[in-house]
């Protein structure tokens, strides 16, 4: 294949398994609501016995982002690692049947299962995840195709495979390979406890590696371990290129070394599951900057992206983006 | 296990594959919109392959019914075929954490794989089906309990499983269990096209071996050949003890011997999906039988299970019936 992407993505192949919950189910699960966890094969088997009747639909987050580029009309592809299994068909039809180009060989067969994110979404809304990697956290340098690399405006890496040593070296070595073909890379910090178990690792790679960063407000609190949302704005100012700071209900706020802008969150008349959200504000920038629009116009189909997300169950959108978002 | 049970039912054990599909899509693969049509493996695998992007939730139509009296807080059991595969654990999964009584031995490994269901729902919020039964279609006679049928108050079969012989004998020898330990039978024609299938062995069956029936406008038509609605009540009138005809946003129509009772449909503020309405529908008036309510209330509870059904993709509650009903 030698056409060009907008963007490809580094991330953990994952199906969602959605089911609602109340706040006494986590406390009785010690679970701290909001929060990502990685569990291993037991204890996702004994979290699911547990669970009540559940949706299984395509996750992960840079997937769920590179699905939204894709419904934006952007050329994409994915790197991850699923297995030969049912789950593993799921994941690959899925992000095929939009368009994108998904290469990664599968797991070994007799190996890790297709891993599973068991998202428990509260009467707020909120979503609190329990993952089971399976075979995503072993994608590897071995995965990366240096030439598909170098096909791709953007290369965008999700902070949650920081999780797992091996998918580390995988993003180090994309990201260089980005920068030495004079492409872009981007990162998102992915989760407030992902970036507790990573700071060090996550400002070296920041400063070092990435041009565009997304991180909501208590990501970026946490990475510079900050007192307050201003500072971190402060903290970041210019040790990337942009830095997408999202808020919640409160939008988002875009920082360069010379700018900010502010961008508003989208209307949502009701607000069903916020699984997603992040991903999908991703997805909008990044399509937005691959089209060279302005910033302000980024954030607006982010906006736009961001708040179809979080209208239904699910990560994946059930529209299309660009008709959403006035583009076609 | 020796606790009663209020319903239990013999179905097609089906993971829904639903997406959503335009008309152009439909009748460029030539299958008739709102129809449920088998399908091979193969056929199965090259219609997935054109398919958009899915989520995965358990069905089944009498399965569907048993989850929406579960949701209602009745006692409920259920009899079909899973394979040792990973959506046959999601199906057991989903309808045993509802407390249902779920005890069919799964096929043998390295056979058929578990049945799913692709649906394509149209602009329109109509669903269009194909069946793939895999494991589902090998439930037979060695799969019926008979102290597990006697336990329950109404046994209930879904039409759907006369497309295949040995389901047949099972819902016949599941039938005469019941009506020997002087318990209820109960039957859905689950489609206009299966009744066209089995016309002559429905009649028999219904006339024969149902106390009560569901059946939807056109399928009661199709069932009696007759030239129009009001033919085809005077038709079923006295055939069996309970006719529960519905009309969709004209309501139902439930026909005994001597009574008509005339149900109205539930408002919806907006339909996004039609799969499972008859299938709620049965759940709710079923409920109500078991409780012993007047034929009016049982119809009321049943307006408003398919109507909690039609406001959301999918055919499980996403909700308490119970408390939606205001049972509790």
């Amino acid at each position: 294949m030698t056409k060009s992407l907008d963007v490809i993505a580094i991330g953990n192949a994952l199906v969602d398994v959605l089911s609602h919950a109340d706040d006494a189910f986590l406390a009785g699960h010690k679970i701290p609501k909001g929060s990502m966890s990685l569990i291993d094969a037991a204890m996702a088997e004994k979290l699911y016995a547990t669970m009540g009747p559940a949706v299984e639909i395509s996750g992960g987050s840079a997937a769920n982002s590179i699905a939204g580029i894709a419904s934006l009309g952007g050329k994409a592809g994915f790197i991850g690692k699923v297995a030969k299994d049912q789950l593993g068909q799921i994941f690959r039809h899925d992000i095929t049947s939009l368009g994108v180009e998904f290469t990664t060989a599968p797991a070994a067969q007799g190996g890790k299962p297709t891993g599973r994110c068991l998202v428990f979404v509260t009467p707020d809304a909120q979503r609190t995840m329990q993952t089971f990697l399976g075979s995503a956290g072993d994608v590897g340098p071995d995965d990366i195709d240096a030439e598909q690399i170098k096909r791709a405006q953007i290369t965008y890496l999700e902070g949650y495979l920081w999780d797992t040593p091996l998918a580390k070296k995988a993003y180090i070595k994309a990201a260089e390979i980005a920068h030495k073909a004079k492409r872009k890379t981007a990162l998102t910090l992915s989760d407030k406890f992902c970036v507790d178990r990573h700071r060090a690792d996550f400002i070296d790679l920041v400063h070092g590696h990435i041009d565009i960063l997304f991180a909501n407000e208590q990501e970026i609190i946490a990475l510079y371990e900050a007192r307050n949302f201003d500072a971190a704005v402060e903290a970041v100012r210019g040790k990337c290129e942009i830095a997408v700071l999202t808020r919640s209900e409160k939008g988002a706020v875009i920082v360069t070394k010379s700018d900010t802008v502010t961008v508003k969150a989208q209307p949502c008349a009701k607000i069903v599951d916020t699984t997603g959200a992040g991903d999908l504000f991703a997805a909008g920038f990044l399509f937005g900057l691959t089209r060279k629009l302005p910033m302000a116009e980024c954030g607006r189909i982010a906006a736009i992206c961001a708040a179809e997300i979080i209208s239904h169950v699910g990560a994946r959108p059930e529209v299309s983006l660009a008709k959403l978002a006035g583009l076609s």
